[in-house]
């Protein structure tokens, strides 16, 4: 039996969904896409493993998942379509998936691809309008609405303290035997035209609320209420405190994952494997 | 009694309301305005005038409004707050305003001002994700998701020809005597880096359901339905044609009015007052 492994980049708006994980009764993006699958597929059921893991009310642009299956399995699904089978399943599964849920491409990738493993970086997003002017009906479902203006030059002076390999415990939720250690690349703040801040954050990979921590700890200086000193101390100090608050899933999104070449991938494997298997990657 | 000019800017997702016009039993942007106005100045009831009449599910970032209203209800709304009274209108809408309406910007202008005759030019944006690549959840309430890829090349040659002074009746819902002659300044359709299709197009005015029966008829273009030709054709024929297709909504909004400077109002006034009191100015 030959089973192929395949790769689906997708997006989501998180709004309506109880986050990532497949749970019983509950609206999650992993349930809803093992059931397309299974429909497209014709399978009793599926399973899939993703890059980022996000929270409920958390949205992705960039979610990368994979899953095995037989090959005769896929060709068989495409039917009478004149696509190529990877193409057929894409257009099946937006046909099947409701509008909150979009699959932008799917194709077969080597065995050694791990949506979750093989992951170099992940980059996640933190939109938030800080006034009337910013306020945007339209984009009100991943950008949120901050009642008091912030200092961009403040957070950014703040967000550089934050970078580098670091214990982020203090912006972790605890866990039992898990790393805090990360590597955070990029950590900064930009306003477009219209006035929007967005964060962008870039790092190896986060620990389990790591990103809203961050964006908490460092709205509470924008704001005035913390000076731009608080966010390294708090760093340091590596336990978990409430001071910190986590700010709302609303404005987050997961927008991109960085992958190595094809013929890296099982080097990349081994290392992550061996380095992380007791660790959240998210 | 002394009365004042207010303006006011605002933005709503069309998505929920029955349009812009006010009409009994139904939720529409003007009256949820109304509504929020007349309790945020403690009034029975008010009138406010736009510059461009929405229909049924499109959207709006750079929606205005005037209306006037005596000087001291303004005063007297603003309470103890420590804001200019304008300022104070801002937060007190916004407060009572659902979400999907959002006002970023209010302040006294000349009587000359007028939201709808003043308007100089009105620009509406369309956007369409033409294939999976660009299907975006997240901005899925504005951009429409359109099942088959456009050439943008040929509907902007297509489009060129739909530039200037012209009678735009192939394009307009027929009105028992208003005219359909309209200044096109701009109609171009540009894809951004995701694969989004936007078409910006800049008018002194839009005739009822024109920007839709425009996008309409670029869409058969951009699709190979209709060769480059068939636009200038169609509006050289001067007769509404069920032909050209009104397209959805859900992919239009108004993006920015321009008005002159408060120096030359008065003037503006005049001039639009007599020369289109029987047109639809939207």
């Amino acid at each position: 039996m030959l089973c192929v492994r395949i790769r689906i980049d997708l997006s989501y708006d998180g709004s309506d969904f109880h986050g990532w994980a497949a749970q019983p009764g509950l609206r999650t993006v992993q349930g809803e896409v093992h059931r397309a699958l299974a429909m497209a597929l014709r399978l009793p059921q599926v399973w899939v493993t993703c890059a980022g893991r996000t929270d409920t009310g958390v949205h992705a642009r960039g979610q990368v998942i994979h899953l095995d299956v037989e090959e005769a399995v896929l060709l068989a699904s495409a039917g009478r379509a004149q696509l190529p089978p990877a193409e057929a399943l894409v257009r099946k599964l937006n046909g099947i998936l409701d509008p909150d849920v979009r699959v932008h491409a799917a194709r077969v990738v080597p065995d050694a691809f791990d949506a979750r493993f093989s992951a170099l970086w992940r980059r996640y997003a933190y939109r938030v309008a800080d006034g009337p002017a910013a306020y945007d009906p339209l984009t009100r479902n991943h950008v949120l609405h901050w009642p008091r203006p912030l200092d961009l030059g403040a957070m950014n002076l703040a967000a550089a303290d934050l970078l580098g390999l670091n214990d982020y415990t203090s912006f972790c939720k605890a866990r039992e035997g898990a790393t805090s250690i990360r590597r955070v690349e990029r950590l900064a703040w930009e306003r477009d035209a219209r006035g929007v801040a967005t964060m962008t954050v870039l790092a190896d990979a986060f620990c389990h609320s790591m990103v809203r921590a961050l964006v908490g700890c460092l709205l509470a200086i924008g704001e005035g209420r913390r000076d731009v000193a608080w966010a390294g101390e708090m760093l340091a100090r590596a336990t978990r405190s409430s001071d910190i608050h986590i700010a709302s899933a609303r404005g987050l999104t997961l927008e991109e994952v960085g992958y190595p070449s094809d013929e890296e991938l099982a080097d990349r494997l081994l290392v992550t494997r061996n380095r992380r298997q007791e660790s959240e990657l998210r």
